[in-house]
């Protein structure tokens, strides 16, 4: 049987539902609700299915609202009289904020998405969890069909994997930015840096992230740490310098600990 | 004509470097000079051209001292007698450390390494310099031999590189540490991040690191963020609060800076 499944939301998590669940044989998308009136353009092939009129909201199996975390709850209200299953795509919000509809649950992806980048559905990681066994055992089996690698895991758990993510995905990106901002105020290529941000993420599917650890900090090499907080300092780069000292403790704090 | 090279140093620098010039049918090897009287493991194909005798060293038209840091000046000293071209391999010392030389230089790979990975040497950035311009030109031609990526780069701009490579490396690797020590400790799958990682680093090469920053501090979401702190409070992950802290605020100020 064909799942029905509507998406509320026309962000980069929409986006890329909506696109893998409309190619995707066993499932159909039936319609998209926004706020806007005219449908943000990278969504323009689902043009005939847009609607930004929530009460023309059609019936279907699944209602997936993939919109900011502070809208769930008025989105969720919005579509009270909606009789399939509802479910929210956020890291950190409690499954509970959908409890006024009768099924409901959650299918969060533990990925980062962009409009412009393609990204194989079948390797994310996709935390599922619902209001009742029926309904979960319905989720597996629709979340299964979109990637390999569904996970059952209730809130509290999703609100690790969240953070996690925030650590690995959030942080590790605006220490790139810190690092190529550096380079460029130098007047030197920034993209030299990154055949070693390849190799980093490589390097943690073949060596634990623990033995990976290199650099002046895992030697305890006072005098190059102090030499760059002195260059931070001397050049102004205060935004560093915090980020500089608390990273650099930890990984002193980590290889001690360990020992 | 083929370049004669010396290599110093039994780590992980010295070994690719081994491994690439053994390789290469333009150069090579003819000596490596390590401390210990047994070779370390790592470096049994190279045996037979092994000595930890120093007062063996064999002339040749470049000795590279691939040591620690705080090493290369000691090394620098045992081999005063040396006349050809001697290169360090360091991020971060100057090129005036091995003054006491006719010829000297630096050839530092701005790149992690590891002894049980293989790189492609073609894609790495060498950073090259050298105390005059006819040695300069020499180490020009041999550098690119190595790598496609040869550039020339003073003392003063290669520390800074080494700095970018400190936050772009080393620290982002402990921000996945950290992503997956949070995990472990609540038995979630720790390799559930691995995915989310390399689209982390993939989308730099398409979408600006600025573009690309997602997450709570980036929406100066305040709720989610206190949440993320006090939730790190209460399970005492006091280790990586000062890095949440740190970096949340360097996202917000960005964001804030450029508007």
């Amino acid at each position: 049987m064909i799942d029905e499944i509507i998406i509320i939301g026309t962000g980069k998590v929409a986006y890329h539902f909506a696109k893998e669940i409309n190619n995707n044989p066993k499932l159909k998308l039936i319609q998209i609700l926004g706020r806007s009136k005219r449908i943000n353009s990278h969504f323009n092939e689902f043009s005939d299915i847009y609607s930004s009129n929530f009460s023309k909201l059609k019936k279907s199996k699944y209602c997936i609202i993939a919109v900011s975390d502070n809208s769930v709850k008025s989105v969720s209200i919005n579509i009270k009289k909606f009789e399939g299953t509802v479910l929210h795509t956020s890291g950190s919000i409690n499954m509970s904020i959908l409890n006024t509809h009768l099924k409901f649950g959650v299918i969060y992806p533990l990925q980062t998405f962009s409009f412009d980048r393609n990204i194989d559905f079948n390797k994310i990681p996709l935390l599922v969890e619902a209001s009742n066994n029926k309904t979960l055992n319905e989720l597996i089996d629709f979340s299964s069909k979109l990637s390999k690698k569904t996970i059952i895991m209730n809130s509290d758990k999703r609100l690790i994997c969240h953070l996690s993510a925030v650590f690995a995905n959030n942080f590790t990106n605006h220490l790139i930015y810190t690092s190529e901002k550096l380079l460029k105020k130098f007047d030197i290529d920034k993209d030299l840096i990154h055949p070693l941000c390849e190799e980093t993420i490589l390097k943690i599917k073949s060596i634990s992230s623990y033995d990976a650890q290199t650099g002046p900090a895992s030697r305890n090499d006072l005098e190059t740490i102090e030499n760059h907080i002195n260059f931070l300092k001397k050049n102004n780069l205060t935004f560093s310098i915090d980020i500089y000292k608390s990273i650099t403790e930890s990984i002193i704090k980590t290889k001690f600990d360990k020992q």
